[in-house]
């Protein structure tokens, strides 16, 4: 199905049958059936976001995936909540489950047992240590540079580390790298700081294939990466009781401006909280957030997202073909 | 005089005739005149941490560093108080003269008409911009991973994203990365992601020449990455007046335990104080504070200078040669 004339060789590609060593962030609202059926179409493989655990709107977007070999992604503290819908989920026979933020050791017998691979993605050392020893097939390193919820460890340190702990205790987990990835020289960079491959969330959640609002794909474009905080404003704003640790790293705005040193008095404003609720709803990104990561910066166009890959993975053969050059050989 | 077999080739090692793309951070207090001189004899170029402006200081250490080729930094706010110690050190015409945390452009003058390049780190795309337009012939863009120092920004997004800016605007400037980068994995990494070479600073300050206290060494050898801080209490508590924009990254201990969240109380407790500042003098992890970036759990050893860049070198060499196979040719 796939249009692209390369094709990439790792420890990824082969045990996941890929094109490419690209897997699709599972974006919580962004990442529908058509975008990761875009995905795995384009050589790698395409993930739906789980999100907050709506199963109308997963068997919504596993329709909109069509035949296309997707996976699942799901925000583990939301889905153990309510956590019929990994069943509903691992029923459909995903090409991969992906858990993050939060414990996945009480579901991963679930998923073995469903024959599905389980790729956890973790923020810290001691969560890929916790992720390997419940027996994640692959761990996905995320940096704080991302888009979205994560935490304060940076992608170049950390995927690094990570490789050195899986190289000593457990050599056949594979690893990712996430965070700050959006075009090819971030996917060469992660092959040589000891990832099998990239996971992508901003550069995909501008495609043309995302479910994302005009308004603030065009507020990402015209970003810097200067202008993201990571900031727990829009969680207090909804409602949402994501666990301390977190925060979601989104464009500066007025309301980050304005509520981000005074998270009580959010609380206290329910005129606030709807106003960004109303915001959210009309995708207006003076009002609600934008959720995408410091490669904004990086990020000028809405492209196809096939467009997208073929253009990561030529950039980056590009790069390694020419790195011998380098070392001066 | 260096003994290393290998030599990389990148427009930084052209423009500066170094064997190796690897300068070394200026760390003040810890890098020396001994630190800068061995950076330079293993093929890279060694900077004198001019720190807080302390001139005799700086005498000391430039005459330690001996007939080596060595380059200066300072804390620019710091310097302009005291702009004396520049002259003093452009009389010794250093390799290079590098300025962070600050406006460069009251001093680039200066430098210009010594003769000596003019390096600039910067944490933001907007600094980098106004470096290039000073007249800095290189641009160090230091991620939030770093030791000591910094800002909010990342490494695998600030380098590629100030490299584009460069190419549209200033495409004869260089582009260092910094932040993170403490093996030949993140000198490979770098390069991939569009830096000419990479200004080193966790790593060598955990060398044999460096002037840093066992205990403190030995904390960050311990550690995981997991366990550093970017925080504003080492500055409160030596009473340092740092612009708002800058905290520095050390190891959590108990003192950041106490004081991250109470600066306040930290300023009107000189006891508390007291003990920081001789915590520091004793070189204590536990009383003062370790400056050390994330790359800390990538740090082992401490070995001499010219094993550390010899072994950077022949990782990213090694990587740089294997690398067209992952492009799958």
């Amino acid at each position: 199905m796939s249009a692209h004339s390369q094709a990439m060789k790792t420890r990824l590609t082969e045990a996941f049958d890929l094109t490419h060593p690209i897997i699709s962030a599972p974006m919580a609202f962004a990442a529908g059936g058509k975008m990761a059926a875009a995905v795995s179409h384009a050589g790698g493989l395409g993930l739906i976001g789980g999100g907050y655990g709506n199963a109308e709107w997963l068997a919504q977007e596993f329709g909109a995936a069509g035949n296309a070999a997707v996976g699942c992604g799901f925000i583990t503290w939301k889905m153990a909540e309510n956590p019929g819908v990994l069943d509903l989920v691992l029923e459909r026979k995903p090409a991969a489950l992906v858990l993050s933020f939060g414990d996945p050791a009480p579901f991963a017998p679930r998923i073995a047992e469903a024959g599905v691979p389980l790729i956890c993605q973790v923020q810290t050392l001691r969560d890929a240590q916790a992720a390997a020893e419940c027996g994640a097939q692959v761990i996905v390193a995320q940096g704080s540079e991302a888009g979205g919820h994560g935490e304060r460890r940076a992608t170049f340190t950390l995927v690094p580390e990570v490789a050195d702990w899986l190289a000593r205790h457990a050599p056949d987990v594979l690893l990712l790298a996430a965070g700050g990835i959006a075009d090819g020289r971030g996917l060469a960079a992660a092959l040589m700081l000891g990832a099998d491959g990239v996971l992508v969330g901003s550069r995909l959640w501008a495609s043309a294939e995302a479910k994302v609002s005009s308004a603030m794909t065009d507020a990402a474009i015209a970003a810097t990466g200067d202008t993201t905080i990571r900031s727990k404003v829009m969680d207090t704003a909804r409602g949402l009781t994501w666990p301390d640790r977190y925060t979601a790293r989104v464009l500066k705005n007025p309301v980050t401006e304005r509520w981000h040193d005074d998270l009580d008095g959010l609380r206290a404003n329910p005129a606030a909280q709807s106003d960004w609720a109303e915001g959210w709803v009309a995708g207006d990104p003076a009002r609600a957030n934008t959720f995408v990561g410091e490669a904004t910066g990086l990020i000028h166009d809405r492209p196809p997202v096939a467009q997208i890959i073929q253009g990561m993975v030529a950039e980056a053969e590009a790069l390694l073909t020419r790195a011998p050059g380098w070392a001066g050989a």
